[in-house]
């Protein structure tokens, strides 16, 4: 578990972005972003990058969370709100998994609860373990 | 066209992160991001949420390219292979367009014209103009 | 209620399939097929077009039941898992809607309840009535 | 390439839609639909589920033609046309592949040759042979 909080934390984008992962584990994550003037699009709304990004964070955190290193292949999203501020939460949960493939779906919602967007996900999982990463 | 760089210009969150718009007009667009530290993810190389906004970033540039307000309303990507430094071009072209939505192909390719990943982006297109986005 | 139950009875190609609606209404709706020899891929399991269209057929459903002509956009499948006999059901809700677009979320289940597919679909909603494509 | 031939050609769901594969090998593959009643929805025109499964069809075959046995993880397609008779064609081509995953796009146009669906697939490529499928 020391393995992957350090996987987690040491996610410079996520960092870059201001995300915050608040628990992962078990094929969980849940992930959390305060718009902010850089999220913003020309439109002055929230970035779908950045709404990408917040799902993303939660769905690598539970990819990653059995230990074993996850690579990202496939990913959509369906956007059905645009925001200008306040506080997003994404949560990921493992719908299906096997020893090399692995799919998670992702809520995006809003301070009140409203579904901003849903993010579905699938992962490679490779043969390395998470903690390979830090070898020197 | 003013109204166009104007409205390219102004997206905060691409500026954040580094994405340049380099043309835009006529439903295409390019894009380009060199890596850096802050675009990395827990493995040490590109962030799935930062090539994800390179491509976002010049789809909505085609996508609003007519001059008339653009949202995205779905987005798919896939990954093709990892990257750890270099300076990523995204390709936007327009594949079908109705007074009401537009769908979009992006190419990412990296330095050598290799293809790093995928995207493919759907619009809803509203009645405003872009230029109503800095309406006083 | 009885032109939506026309509408969703005339879908030729569910009925070429084998795809029986079992219930619709409110944004819902469920379908199921029982898996035969036509249903099959050159593996000899089910074809991932067959699960697709079971999908599909209930996101129809649930996208029509507001009485409002809906048409399909977007869809995306992940799979889960092979199957190569059995009866599968579709279940479609509702996540987002507003006048002119909804999204749905379908999970495709086996008879242990074992989720098979997950499915995501938008739909743009015309202005007619399902009621108008009975018109003489 | 005589696996290939047998492999495609018992593909008994394409063959129950009436889709016809005009030729495949080397990471590509064409597919051809000529639209009947069967193929209809509810509203009268071309299904969802047959379009997709049509490009399915080219999908399937494209990534199937190195020999060794593909099966379809994620898949997602944008809808550009409502049609309501004629014939399309689905043409596949590999834009990415590994050892163990692959990613293909499919353009499906019509007569005219406009573009009616975009459609993109990734398989994973298992360590079975097509020719396995055939052993007793």
């Amino acid at each position: 578990m020391d393995d992957l909080k350090r996987f987690v934390e040491q996610d410079a984008f996520a960092r870059h972005l201001g995300i915050e992962l608040l628990k992962y584990g078990d094929g969980r994550a849940t992930a959390r972003l305060t718009v902010g003037p850089q999220h913003l699009n020309s439109a002055g709304t929230l970035h779908g990058g950045a709404i990408f990004s917040l799902a993303d964070a939660a769905f690598s955190a539970a990819a990653n969370s059995h230990g074993v290193l996850a690579l990202s292949i496939d990913a959509s999203i369906s956007y059905f709100q645009a925001l200008q501020s306040g506080t997003l939460t994404a949560e990921a949960r493992e719908v299906a998994r096997n020893p090399k493939l692995a799919t998670y779906l992702i809520d995006v919602t809003d301070g009140s609860g409203a579904l901003i967007a849903h993010f579905r996900g699938t992962v490679y999982r490779k043969s390395a373990a998470i903690g390979d990463v830090f070898a020197p």
